[in-house]
């Protein structure tokens, strides 16, 4: 068992790569799964394309210990995620008695209720996510998560996951932010890096009130050497003449 | 020469992968390219780690028209792009005259115009992207494109690409807005799904001004069909008792 916990996120939908929808599901998983201690190391944004989401699915649950899928869980046409699920697995398409039971709750006319049947259907032996917003829930399949694509159901079928999940080494920040530009730096931040390498370093430029400056981040596991080689950029910064300012951890 | 004119876009960055950048350059990259007859089948977001950034270049300039990515090509040990497609193509890296003239422009210390000519680093090969925004340029190499991950100059850059890029046919969309849900009418959609197979009907559910509803776009190349299946789907609507409401094109 490793320290480090590797997540794929896939999301799944036309809209995302048309433009006409600006993905945030990416950073809430990101945020969330990070501070669990389950790292995001890749995310693929893919269209309703049955073949494409099988072997998306495929590759990513060999590659990393998670994959989270958001989107094509609904009663439409093109939520095709669930059967695709199952044929990457190889497993039939069944419809779960959990869900069915909570969607029946609502009466509806039958021609309707069987279109909202087809989103209780989950690949055999799938288990539930909880859907704490009331609808239909999502399902996990090995180390495969299925989850809706709008935010606020996707952020609340998550958060049912808080502790259930497997969690290697936490990933902690620190960020000093300093006026003055990358390349005055970055020379001294290579040798900062090479000397801690247990982190990575990185430096993100920005405008701001009319001046131009960069974000010094350090992430890694261990707070020690966070600190540390947060500390040595800090001279850094002085000794190129500027003032830093440590804007703390995990911001 | 196909009429479908492909693109995958790779975000290059750990710094979207641990949440704390919220990605904005894929919904601009997809709008403006789709506009222009290119449309993004697939996007990725990948760590500044060496070996991904070579392996998905080479896999995504195989499997598509063209690539797009965005990110470290600043002046900091983290800015490993230019490196790793030289990598990916086989080539020397070199330092472009061009762009060594720009930022030779503008005066500085010795050791911090090394640092910034970091930056003048290209394949061997490669032609340039301007950069309207004044900083040095990014690249192209063969059909893989080398943009800022700073949004603002990563516009700016795509903005010179207008006209110069090999354009298919424009996928146009037309939107309609029921409050409705899903359910109720993804049976007929289903089926006009399947009348018009020319086209994709996406259903994006919302909550809005306390009412559920959907919204049915119609996505293809043709606005004659485009516009049929929006007029079924109105009609569709009608039928299920609510008044639709044509959002119109592009939206």
């Amino acid at each position: 068992m490793s320290d480090t916990v590797t997540a794929c996120v896939l999301i799944i939908g036309n809209e995302i790569l048309s433009g006409r929808t600006q993905d945030v599901n990416l950073n809430h998983l990101a945020t969330t799964l990070g501070g669990w201690g389950i790292q995001v190391h890749e995310a693929r944004v893919i269209p309703d394309v049955a073949e494409t989401i099988v072997d998306s699915v495929n590759e990513a649950r060999q590659r990393f210990d998670y994959v989270f899928t958001t989107g094509g869980i609904g009663p439409t046409h093109d939520d095709i995620t669930a059967v695709c699920i199952a044929q990457a697995f190889d497993v039939k398409l069944i419809e779960h008695p959990e869900i069915a039971a909570r969607i029946k709750q609502r009466p509806t006319p039958d021609d309707v209720m069987a279109s909202r049947l087809l989103m209780a259907r989950v690949p055999e032996g799938a288990t539930l996510i909880d859907n704490p917003t009331g609808g239909p829930q999502g399902f996990a399949m090995h180390n495969v998560y299925v989850m809706a694509g709008i935010p606020m159901v996707m952020q609340g079928m998550l958060s049912t996951l808080e502790g259930k999940l497997r969690s290697g080494l936490v990933v902690q920040s620190r960020s000093i932010r300093a006026y003055l530009g990358e390349s005055t730096i970055s020379q001294t931040l290579g040798e900062i890096q090479n000397r801690y390498q247990a982190v990575d370093i990185g430096s993100y430029p920005f405008f701001r009130e009319e001046r131009y400056g960069t974000t010094l981040v350090v992430r890694g596991t261990d707070p020690t050497v966070i600190d540390a080689a947060a500390t040595a950029i800090m001279q850094a910064v002085i000794d190129a003449g500027e003032t830093p300012e440590d804007l703390g951890t995990n911001v």
